[in-house]
């Protein structure tokens, strides 16, 4: 998506080889033109798949998936990273790992929202190891739901998550594939840059 | 604002007398179609306001708050409830007790994101005790910016947070005020309840 990889070049910080900040337009304050936008390609990938349900984790996906059930006319869920007082324990539960943090989250999904008839879109903010998409799918199959396709803003391509995910099976649209952090500049995947340039 | 107050009657389930779940439609799973209306709602109550920025908290807040800055066409800035790792110290700061889970979190806000010139519109799922709106507030005065109004989306009026807020001047605008939830049913304000009627 031109306008998000140009957002990125604009505003984006590369923190080291691995971390790319993008707290100006994504996580922390957020852009919500480009946003409901972000929403709209989404859509678009995933048209015509029958999808009941979105599902992100908070709280940076929320936004972009919000915007993405909002074309699909469905509701979303946003998986919970820790229990919470009114949940009790009618909850779907995975353990998720984050390399960015360094903590490991419980996250819980209520159980009346998931049923197996669902099919069901994940939405999320970044991709790089996989570890929240996997607790997600995790928490699809116990509900006994399908997963039809995962939607990413930003995929850090030069990480094992998309592959693995890819790999598995899933349908996995990223917005952003970013191939290289190192030296400090923000590369893409040659296939996106080529859109860029036409 | 009618539709969120038949959705309330609908699916909210009352938990105890100070405790409503509206988890079907707002804080946990969430209605995109509702959350854009009340993001138009709020522009409608906010508008000529010369607003230049949408706060609010992680993580119910961020849908309503995205469709709002959506309808005015500014950023949108999540405060987030502990320091990341990536936010550094560069940050404003302040303290929230939350007390449905009995727990005090850092609120903190990049301070690249807020400025002196800047007018600010809270915007929060629910005001209670007020503790949430006045941590933001704190934060949004420590950027010497201006605090425009409050937008809540359920506002429990039989708590002390509403009229706290308005006695110090602020300019409250809630889409739902429950007046109580005595005896396991919710009553609305009587001005609101009209509104029903009309």
């Amino acid at each position: 998506m031109k306008k998000l990889q140009e957002k990125i070049c604009d505003e984006g910080i590369v923190l080291s080889d691995s971390v790319l900040k993008v707290d100006s337009f994504i996580n922390h304050q957020m852009d919500p033109i480009l946003m409901r936008e972000m929403g709209l390609e989404f859509a678009k990938r995933f048209a015509n798949k029958g999808i009941t349900k979105v599902l992100t984790i908070e709280s940076s996906g929320i936004a972009p998936a919000i915007m993405t059930a909002l074309e699909f006319q469905v509701p979303l869920i946003f998986a919970r990273k820790k229990k919470s007082l009114t949940l009790k324990d009618n909850v779907f539960t995975s353990k998720v790992y984050s390399f960015t943090k360094q903590e490991e989250n419980d996250i819980t999904v209520s159980k009346e929202f998931l049923a197996p008839d669902d099919r069901v879109l994940i939405i999320d903010d970044f991709l790089a190891n996989g570890e929240a998409a996997l607790g997600l799918i995790d928490v699809i199959k116990q509900a006994n739901a399908e997963v039809v396709g995962i939607g990413i803003v930003i995929e850090k391509s030069f990480q094992p998550g998309g592959e693995k995910l890819r790999n598995s099976g899933y349908l996995v649209e990223s917005l952003a594939q970013v191939s290289s952090l190192t030296g400090g500049k923000v590369q893409f995947k040659s296939n996106q840059m080529e859109e860029i340039t036409t």
